[in-house]
């Protein structure tokens, strides 16, 4: 049975869902004028930055644009491609018309993420002034739900759409819109660079130059730079995770679509190019009704609430993929493939919690070495992130061994390979509640600094501490989720890359990846040094803009005493203003960095004479692996860090006598300098590693004509 | 012609030269009576180490070498070697005893490096306390320098000895003397696991509990660990050292004669077997030469001194192979390959000295970014590391890319994959050389520290002061040349795996890993994984045993107040006991991780049906470039930190009124976190990544029947 009408029905459905959660955060209350005031200011500062920003991606965009249609048109032409009467001026265009739509659907993502998000967390902020926990925990994941929804539904819609406009035929259509793909994840790159970067430096230098220096509280109004933190908690988490995440759905299920064409080849059903769109619709489906099952307590753990909503939208697309693979005609086995991606994103959300939560043991410990100082919290949390990477590889291999193995009894052709592509779409059936949940972070957090900025103190400071505490853990799991379905994902870009070589060949066997030729070793070798270098140059860029908008505060406290005395306001929008255009500055290195060096080395070796394709491939892999296991480093150490601290500042780290550890002691300070240091960790250089892992197979996978 | 006489009478030579060594060293004076006391309860705690060191490594190797026996025997007897009239029992006894051979050998020379340090850094101090940089510079790089030699002459004597013992026959011997290079490796990763937990842990405790709790200076006799601190860079860098390039030297031999085979097969040239062993005798006597260059004068850096005494062994070692190589009858080309490999080395130091040395901007910056304390004194530092990856990659990948292809020129079948083994035997030639200037760094830290524990102060301390800091950066520069030389090395290694794989097969067509098969996706993916846990896991060790060693000094104290006061002498034995019994226990589970993690991951595979020894391959090949990349990470980043905090305590560093940074400032405690962090990372982890890399290499050649 054909369910392609599910797709566009699911993705309705999404968009109207979107618009009803819109409609009911904003019918709620929006606090006090101060409030509204500074909820002003950020949304203000936001806007800016994303202007800014977004006018530089379009013209990087577009120069990209004209270079893949080029390239491929130039290239791709005469190959496989001209069988089907496409010719080398219709590959050109196509192929740049879905760079551009990609890049424009990220783009939008990142945009609607980081402004429903603003919105949200005035009226998070004001729910918790009236006193209601539960009610605050109701509007800050509605309005994350929003941006999850929006995304997925685009991402949905639009490979759809390219999919039918450019013909709809299984068999070639697919290698016609891996433009939409690469012009997702190129835009996602500079948008979660650049906002990674925003945010952090303003994070750092908010801290440095307020906390450490002049003594004065976290978002204390007199500090110049807090406007700055709070919109870089827009700019970088929902603006940046919004783009990463719309790529992320859009490459998997373009490559998907192309381990599809194998099995429509043969079993000539043509509906399995269509299975991972539909897949994700009942995903959709399922994430609504968990997005309505959470209904915080004001008794309870806000996680709670979520856990509840979460392992709804689990179960239901278990239940999902069931149907989806019945009426397809699919073997059970595939279905099974399906669980396992689900499964997957269940046990990766375990294991960070596990070693970013404090009521576990190795954030405990970090905490522990923090009672000899700040070299000891380091060394301990830098050994408990690099510890984590080992579970990260078990849990991704084992769910690819087992998908692969279980999509192999199917009997099928490319069965097997397609089983991991089955694991994938499982895996991101759940994506627009992880998305909900992601954005909930940085939605509770502003909502804090809007409530400490407007002078509401006292109790209604606990209840936005403890959302921010859940914020902070729920930020750290979407991690780890992005993270495993990177790693889930990156077997099936390396076959659809593989899948096109040998169709642009016209060949029917795909080439073997030869890891002891001495390119393919070499390529790999310097794929793993990219990640490191890329990993060095964001996490200086965050340093060096740091240190732009700590100048700028110091410079306002010492033209006007009256800042630090609480009788005039610091200039906020020059701080944000400076911390915009440093930032901005910063990006465009580390993001041209994986773009241009495929390029570079594919080139270099063809023209050298070696077998560029095959490097290449070697590059795209070895390179994943070392990225993942880097974004595991970083992320979780990063999360355990920041986690470090919060176990004091809860009280409920104890010293020796039974007293709670207090702040300002020793300890205490040891475990702001690791926070500090985990946050370009997991904030910049972390999730950059995502979206470069997958920029990597998208840029392959639409530029391989260049490597034949 | 044949020039295996050379290798006979190199190996002769390099003997009789370090005992001329010895007496030269030993003639001189060795001090006051108070710096007698204190060498000797160094010696004294380093050889009540060593022995409970070794006792555990050897009931380890001795299980050890009968699992291997027993694996090869009864695997590996059928297939290629049966042809040759070799059975399984007579593989098992030959590949145990090779195994046990080269485990003692590894030993030997680990137990030799560190005596003779401990005997020359008396005498250095003596020297200096006499006023005499140049002779203190020549008695540290002589008796760096009798390790050097006598290490690599029993890594020469022991691989031609076991050859010739085994029958010489170019075609099977090789095959029969792996186990001495996976003995050797097998030993020197325990070696360097322990020594290198021992001493930074002692170095950490010693420092948390003397500068940071109790307010008194490094090396000061009232720290009960300070004796310990002193034993542990005889144990850790000299013992440690030693066993890592001894099992380097001896590896990487034994792979290249296993390509030399091939030559021989298709020249009928048997000397390629032993080309190898002919080229480092070569580098031998360059290396001498080199040795005896060095003479410091007062009014210069000993930097100096050191670098004319390299250049003039680089010099010479190129004729050295250009010689070897035209008896033999080689190519022009494979001269070229050498020359590549020798210059890979020249290269590796100047980029290690860029990124570790004051002089130049990457550590400036890190003592800059210290200015706003520790926090962003990580973070830069970590960026540097991670950006060394970027040049360390390169390098490696050009020396390998020019050397396959010189080799190619050549027109010999394997003549390519020969190429890399002469670029990885030209790199190799200066090791002892390389192996002095690396000892040279212990011997002067341990000659400051007995100046400053018997209190001769002043103008004394300035001399030996100057001198550490260049053993700071030769330390750094050998770091730099071991990975190289991992790095060049790994690729020879692979192919020799991939050769006996077809060997034992009985095939004649290498194969393909092909990293588009999940298995060997996965198996690479777990290697990096492996990679990370490892360096976790050993820098946890640290840790935990430098809180041991802490909690001991705690107790000396408050137990006899007296010496604090010092009116009374401190417990240093029990000290050294505690961090010993600490330190050995911690070296278990990480030395028998890698160890394990192949053998069980291959099994595994196999079980279960899929292709194990491909998969394996992936494993050595992905976890070699990851393991680079860390240790180039952890190496560098270590020892910028290191000297960040040099670059002031020297007094270079400024304000920025023109005036020196102080002690006890801000910046400059933010600099002690830093170096305190790069500890365990540079002296623990890094160093031992070295060796599992190359572990890896020969557990994998041994174990390969296990696979198949």
């Amino acid at each position: 049975m054909d369910l392609s009408w599910l797709v566009w029905t699911a993705g309705l459905i999404a968009v109207l869902f979107a618009l009803y959660l819109i409609r009911d955060v904003m019918r709620r209350d929006s606090g006090t004028p101060a409030m509204q005031d500074i909820a002003g200011r950020i949304l203000e500062g936001a806007v800016a930055f994303l202007r800014r920003q977004y006018r530089t991606i379009a013209i990087l965009a577009v120069v990209a644009a004209v270079a893949v249609g080029a390239v491929v048109g130039l290239l791709g032409g005469e190959r496989g491609l001209e069988a089907y009467g496409i010719t080398g001026i219709g590959i050109a265009w196509r192929t740049a018309l879905a760079f551009l739509a990609g890049a424009l659907c990220s783009g939008i993502s990142g945009v609607i993420g980081m402004y429903i998000s603003v919105k949200s967390n005035l009226r998070c902020a004001a729910a918790a002034a009236k006193g209601g926990l539960s009610e605050a925990v109701t509007v800050a994941i509605r309005g994350g739900a929003v941006s999850g929804f929006l995304i997925v539904a685009l991402s949905l819609l639009g490979v759809a759409g390219i999919y039918y406009m450019y013909g709809g035929n299984p068999e070639v259509t697919p290698h016609l819109i891996i433009g939409f793909g690469f012009g997702a994840s190129f835009v996602a790159l500079f948008a979660q660079l650049g906002g990674g970067i925003y945010t952090k430096a303003a994070d750092m230098g908010a801290d440095l130059v307020g906390k450490v220096e002049a003594g004065i509280p976290e978002d204390d109004p007199r500090n110049a730079a807090v406007i700055a933190d709070l919109v870089g908690d827009n700019v970088g988490d929902c603006a940046g995770r919004g783009a990463d995440l719309f790529e992320s759905t859009a490459a998997e299920n373009i490559g998907a679509m192309i381990l599809g064409i194998t099995l429509y080849l043969a079993t000539g059903n043509a509906a399995w190019v269509l299975f991972p769109l539909v897949v994700r619709a009942f995903g959709i489906l399922a994430s609504i009704v968990g997005i309505m099952f959470v209904r915080g307590k004001d008794n309870e753990s806000p996680m709670n609430a979520l856990n509840r909503g979460y392992f709804t939208a689990v179960g239901l697309s278990i239940i999902g993929i069931f149907i989806a693979n019945q009426t397809i005609g699919g073997d059970l086995w595939l279905f099974g493939a399906g669980v396992i991606g689900i499964l997957t994103s269940v046990a990766m959300v375990f294991i960070t919690q596990y070693y970013t939560e404090f009521r576990y043991k190795p954030v405990q410990e970090i905490a522990n070495a923090s009672r000899t100082g700040a070299a000891t919290n380091i060394v301990s949390g830098t050994a408990v992130g690099l510890e984590t990477a080992m579970p990260t590889a078990i849990t991704i291999g084992a769910a690819l061994l087992l998908s692969y193995w279980m999509g192999g009894q199917t009997g099928i052709a490319g069965g097997a390979v397609f089983g991991t592509a089955a694991a994938t779409m499982g895996m991101l059936m759940t994506c627009p509640f992880i998305l909900a949940m992601d954005t909930f972070g940085p939605i509770t957090d502003n909502a804090n600094g809007v409530i400490e900025m407007a002078g509401v103190g006292g109790k209604v400071r606990k209840i936005t501490d403890r959302l921010d505490a859940v914020g902070n853990t729920t930020k750290a799991l979407t991690k780890g989720y992005a993270l495993a379905s990177a790693g889930l994902a990156a077997f099936l870009l390396f076959e659809a890359y593989l899948e096109r070589v040998a169709f642009l060949r016209g060949e029917t066997e795909m080439m073997a990846v030869d890891l002891s030729r001495i390119e393919v070793f070499v390529g790999g070798l310097l794929a793993v040094a990219l990640v490191y270098f890329f990993s060095a140059v964001a996490i200086k860029a965050v340093g060096r803009t740091a240190s732009k908008i700590i100048e700028e505060v110091r410079r306002q406290f010492k033209a006007d005493p009256g800042i630090l005395a609480g009788t005039s306001r610091p200039d906020y929008a020059r701080a944000v203003d400076i911390t915009a255009a440093a930032g901005l500055r910063e990006m465009i290195f580390p993001g041209l960095l994986p773009v241009l060096s495929p390029i570079v080395l594919g080139v270099f070796l063809k023209l050298t004479g070696y077998d560029s394709a095959m490097a290449i491939a070697g590059f795209l892999m070895v390179g994943t692996i070392g990225g993942i296991m880097m974004a595991a480093y970083l992320n979780n150490s990063g999360g355990a860090w920041d986690n470090a601290k919060k176990y004091i500042e809860t009280g409920e780290m104890l010293e020796k006598d039974g007293s709670p550890v207090l702040k300002h002691t020793v300890t205490h300070a040891a475990t702001v300098v690791g926070d500090t240091v985990g946050d370009p960790f997991k904030d910049t250089a972390g999730p950059s590693i995502h979206v470069l892992i997958k920029l990597l197979s998208t840029i392959t996978l639409v530029l391989a004509p260049l490597f034949i």
